[in-house]
């Protein structure tokens, strides 16, 4: 077991798992707004040169776990590991956002499908010659881009 | 604080950090297994159709927090959340590496870049229309690909 700690807060236009996007290409337009604890501050320094991030999050709503889950993208219950479902062991979510800009200890990005008010657990650079995968094959998932960006979830997991 | 618990065992070559890539596009071809407690096994359902997964996981060799650090790519102080140093307030860590394939409970995968029996904490598939960022930029991180390759960590985080 290790502890870990909320670092600051997440704050978007989703007040309530129903009307959330799926994933951030659903929430492309999307702004939220990210306020650090005032004490990690200086840990900001350099980050506005990035164009995106990974937010690192807890799933403060998710409070069991499934191993197997019905994906919002589909009918069949697959593997909790295979989905980004928020009921897996460790309630921790992951999204790569477009970093607008930085204001002190807030800020501000696009694309966020993340609820209101998410306790923020760390941020990292997206760094292409680390993070890019310039081919690669999604599995079961095959909802076009266009479906997903319709889709919303439900209180499936609430 | 919220508790989070190791879910697994990631096996590499590498059994020092001194020895270790900086990141996963200078680990290709590097070898490594997850084994993920037999209570988990049914969460790995469909994980095989992707061909990339991040894996999640604790800098458990990191004991202290530093908000300014000076990454191995460079001579410079830079904020923590500008790079992927393991000295940040929560210590977890994510790699994209390369699904190789699944046999029981565990995962065989390429391009590691992770300290030989370092704790699990999530497996989530790659999913490149939510993950793919097509055009980014990176701010201080002007290394090259090949620089990036032929650097090897020191001790620093030790």
């Amino acid at each position: 077991m290790t502890e870990i700690k909320s670092i600051g807060i997440i704050y978007s236009p989703y007040h309530s798992i129903e009307d959330m996007p799926v994933q951030p290409k659903g929430a492309s337009g999307v702004e939220g707004c990210v306020i650090l604890a005032e004490k990690y501050v200086d840990g900001l320094r350099d980050l506005a040169g990035f164009s995106h991030i990974y937010l690192l999050y807890s799933f403060h709503k998710a409070t069991r776990t499934e191993l197997l889950v019905t994906p919002f993208l589909d009918r069949q219950t697959r593997g909790v590991f295979a989905t980004r479902s928020p009921l897996r062991p460790n309630h921790i979510g992951i999204s790569v956002v477009k970093l607008k800009r930085v204001e002190g200890n807030k800020i501000f990005v696009d694309g966020v499908d993340i609820l209101d008010k998410t306790p923020l657990l760390d941020i990292k650079p997206y760094i292409e010659k680390f993070d890019a995968v310039p081919e690669s094959t999604s599995g079961w998932l095959q909802a076009s881009a266009r479906e997903i960006s319709k889709k919303r979830s439900d209180n499936r997991f609430g």
